[in-house]
């Protein structure tokens, strides 16, 4: 290292472009280097790259592009490239890796990441790269592979340093420094006891202050949180987050220590739960991503929207009863998608937050009258104010008073209606232990259609004829 | 510690509900006690629960009963507890906690933490819990007050250990164990130029595993990922992802080393900010929360609905435009919302996963045009499949064949215009610096209910009277 200029070894970043590198112009780059089959011009231009940049790299490019890249890199192609990746994107980058290259990467990786790997290959394959996969990292893959899939033993990695209570801070770090096999990162030491089970952990910072005559069971953490293997790796994040953890201990049903989950992977799992609420409030399979070819795209989002076109075929039904009273009075034509609407969108409004709430544990059978209690005030509120507001329009509008009376009356039930649905429906879910993301909103919108358009029309029926 | 029976100690939990307590009985339990006013009572219940726990549960309980909570509680409420609450439930437990106590808990809380209580507090009371800080944490907090909210400044913390390159392994362990005022917790040592810049930082399991004389210069990591104190908290998020990072130094405007980001505060503002769009999609201001009162609750929404009623009013006044069309062929009302609707979801699906695709920066300049073009096919490929379905169950519903070639090709058209809106209003709000969740889903139904309306009533108008 050249220390002669220390100060002119630093540039210091200004700004995010001057940390993240993957922009515009250097996709464009990219894309012309593949295009003129300058494989040197795409290893020249990746050099500077992070494995995880040439990962966002290939999301970028189109489809042909980034098999060309994959092509073009050949043996040089990061498997921490790889791991970052994940549905057709991984699968493209996959699909063009002799199995024999993929197999070679595998003891590279920790447990989780080799079983994120295969995962994403159809049966065929995986036994391909297994069999060239050396022994010991077979079975460790395997077994991941065993667990069921979103629960802690996928999550984990079983390279983890486990001693004895009565081993003292000097033994630990002499211990690190004579071992080889050493866990890739780690960032506590889980105590042990004769029967592998874990009853406490030293953060590295602890051991790092401490003299090294003192021995484990004078410093550990005694209470720390333990995983059971097959908790849902959704309730994993929650207490990650919860609790702040970097690493937590994974044991067996015998309570013996069997790996560890780290803050990354459970930061992971949280943001794929929050887009995945995200997504299903929206009818957007989860299974999708950009990536995704139009036709396969297409394919996933018609099943929701087939849904969606029953309930809209229903809505249709309950106007279809009233087509005499609109016959006669056609401003109720004109009027009746205000009332649908503003139900919807306030239903739709509690729906999520109460999702949400429901997400991160501050919505609980505990505390759920209350909400639900709050709600029917917020819908009844607003309702009355916007009931004001939309009689005045409709009746001025139409010039015709009891007209405004009527929408005015079925705003208010409807938006009542919104509130009471927004929170009912994704408690109901839940309870009946189905995600509260979905299909919640179509259910949502089918009622407040159904009943906007029924109690509007249906009021104007018995008033205004 | 008792080390008689190890074996004993241990109760290996089976399932998340051994290792989270906050369930409904506890907070039953607690509500009877507070009710009771059996302070001892409480002071009981809670005594097993981490600071986090207790924070969940003043989330669930009402708004008087957590209050009672923290006057029970008094001087033994933890200020742990407080850093992981904001908005209304923080706010409430401040308001019955005095300055003074507040004031002796900010010399023991991360910078970080201590300006988020600080942030909370309106400017008086702030004044009050600031002038009973001892003076050096009270600068600390102040200069972490002065940076601009949301940036790197106001997520760093300002205790952090640097050294300078030519020091031993040893040397940074001995001076570890000899410091007495080290961070509460960190993961990594930076190492820093006499201009105390960081030139490289060296994760705490290398130093575990490396030998007394080696030089920090030989194992320090140089390529690591600087931030600067004015990024954007989303941005920092977003690095952290990126890269997996456990930690990373802040640098000032002339580089030097300011503070320090970690894992867990990036995990949080990664959720926060996807919470952000799911909220923002669906017309719910982010700075809601479940436990605001009904009168709070009803005023951030109105301002959505307000909007909303606007576009509803326009999309009625496009109606109204064909209200002699709707007269003579009743069918068209009862029709219409089909089109609407099935615009309106095709685009919601594409609006999401274009949202999130920003966030994530899947979805950049670089591949916009490709993204634009597939939702174009998808969005007219679904477009013919349910203009079909929709055309043959309105000819066979009103038994006029026009009626359904009519409303197939408003289908067709509305939803190739929403796969178009979907991509291109969340793209051109971004391009424009404005987050791409807000106000889209708005501009959205609004285009797809005018453009189905119109198209809809249009054709009708012209090819079946």
């Amino acid at each position: 290292m050249n220390e002669q200029h220390p100060q002119d070894q630093i540039e210091a970043p200004t700004s995010f472009e001057d940390v993240y590198a993957v922009n515009t112009e250097l996709v464009r780059a990219v894309e012309a280097a593949l295009a003129d089959d300058l494989d040197g011009g795409v290893h020249d231009l990746l050099a500077p790259l992070r494995p995880a940049d040439i990962a966002d790299l290939a999301v970028v490019l189109g489809r042909e592009d980034r098999r060309r890249l994959a092509l073009a890199l050949g043996d040089d192609l990061d498997v921490d490239t790889l791991i970052d990746l994940e549905g057709s994107v991984l699968a493209d980058l996959l699909a063009v890796m002799s199995p024999h290259a993929v197999a070679r990467a595998i003891p590279e990786l920790d447990t989780d990441e080799a079983v994120h790997l295969l995962e994403e290959m159809d049966a065929a394959r995986r036994e391909q790269v297994l069999a060239r996969v050396p022994a010991p990292d077979r079975a460790a893959v395997l077994e991941g592979l065993s667990f069921p899939e979103d629960s802690a033993g996928r999550l984990m990695q079983r390279d983890l340093i486990a001693v004895p209570a009565y081993w003292s801070v000097g033994q630990v770090i002499d211990y690190c420094r004579d071992t080889e096999e050493l866990p890739d990162e780690f960032y506590e030491i889980f105590v042990i006891d004769p029967r592998h089970r874990p009853i406490g952990q030293v953060a590295l910072n602890r051991l790092m202050r401490t003299r090294r005559p003192v021995l484990l069971r004078e410093i550990m953490e005694a209470e720390a949180t333990t995983i059971p293997v097959d908790m849902d790796q959704e309730e994993v994040a929650f207490l990650f987050q919860q609790y702040r953890l970097t690493s937590a201990p994974v044991i067996d049903n015998a309570g013996r220590l069997v790996g560890v989950i780290t803050f990354d992977d459970a930061a992971t799992v949280l943001e794929e739960e929050a887009e995945e609420d995200l997504m299903r409030l929206s009818g957007v399979s989860s299974e999708t991503d950009l990536s995704d070819t139009a036709l396969r795209t297409t394919r996933t989002r018609a099943s929701w929207l087939l849904v969606n076109l029953g309930t809209a075929i229903l809505a249709s039904m309950v106007i279809a009863l009233f087509d005499a009273t609109i016959e006669q009075i056609v401003a109720l034509a004109v009027l009746m998608p205000i009332v649908a609407s503003m139900g919807g969108n306030a239903g739709t409004q509690t729906l999520t937050v109460a999702v949400r709430a429901l997400a991160t544990r501050e919505l609980t059978a505990a505390n759920a009258l209350r909400i639900v209690g709050k709600e029917l005030a917020v819908g009844a509120m607003n309702g009355v104010l916007f009931a004001l507001l939309v009689g005045l329009v409709a009746a001025f509008w139409f010039d015709q008073p009891t007209l405004g009376v009527v929408i005015a009356v079925a705003m208010v039930i409807n938006m009542v209606v919104a509130g009471l649905a927004g929170t009912l429906i994704p408690l109901g879910l839940d309870r009946a232990g189905i995600d509260p993301a979905i299909a919640a909103t179509v259910f949502l919108t089918t009622i407040t259609d159904v009943v906007g358009f029924f109690v509007f029309l249906g009021l104007a029926a018995l008033f205004l004829l």
